[in-house]
């Protein structure tokens, strides 16, 4: 079946969750959020296009840190409500300078940061 | 410090998205949504409840299925509004019996599955 981003189901404001995994190593990078317009950008140009709730701007990632995700394959869950981004990450996927964003654990109720940022 | 699950960043309806992941494998097998309740109740647990929105109501994953997430290890975003799970999975995630929910994938424009129902 020919793919149709209006077949997705989005939220209230139009956006659906992404998360981007890396492809190689299978971390969990980061989750962020698209409309339809910005699914069409990155399955057209293979680069990962958010779209930015805080600025209500698309994101194309790495367009500023020049940590971009090229897009290897995008998948659609079964309520056609989540996408799963299998990337190849340059650099850092976090603004913090970390690979990845989920660098906090909470072990024994307690908040342990266990990944640096890279230099 | 010491996890306090009012520190997390919800939405307007109280809900944070929950990724699960497959500790040993890497698969991302789905996303849900919690409150801070079924936050609290997964880590007492250690096994994942999640809060449904077309039921409004906690759902411990596999309390019908008997396919239950053994909770690994709960990590926090860098915005604290996403959760990532490290989850021992028993039996297949997805409703449709498959082991993940992204069994969709979109290649050259059409929609192909790439993963069978389990039996």
């Amino acid at each position: 079946m020919q793919f149709n981003t209006e077949t997705l189901r989005y939220d209230a404001q139009g956006l659906i969750p992404a998360i981007a995994q890396d492809v190689g190593t299978g971390t969990v990078l980061m989750l962020a959020w698209m409309n339809a317009e910005a699914v069409a950008r990155t399955l057209a140009e293979g680069r990962v296009t958010y779209w930015s709730r805080s600025r209500k701007a698309f994101w194309t990632k790495g367009e500023s840190s020049g940590h971009v995700q090229r897009l290897v394959e995008m998948r659609i869950d079964c309520d056609r409500d989540c996408l799963l981004l299998l990337v190849e990450q340059v650099g850092p996927a976090c603004h913090t300078n970390r690979h990845a964003c989920f660098y906090t654990a909470i072990r024994d109720g307690v908040e342990v940061v266990i990944m640096e940022p890279e230099v």
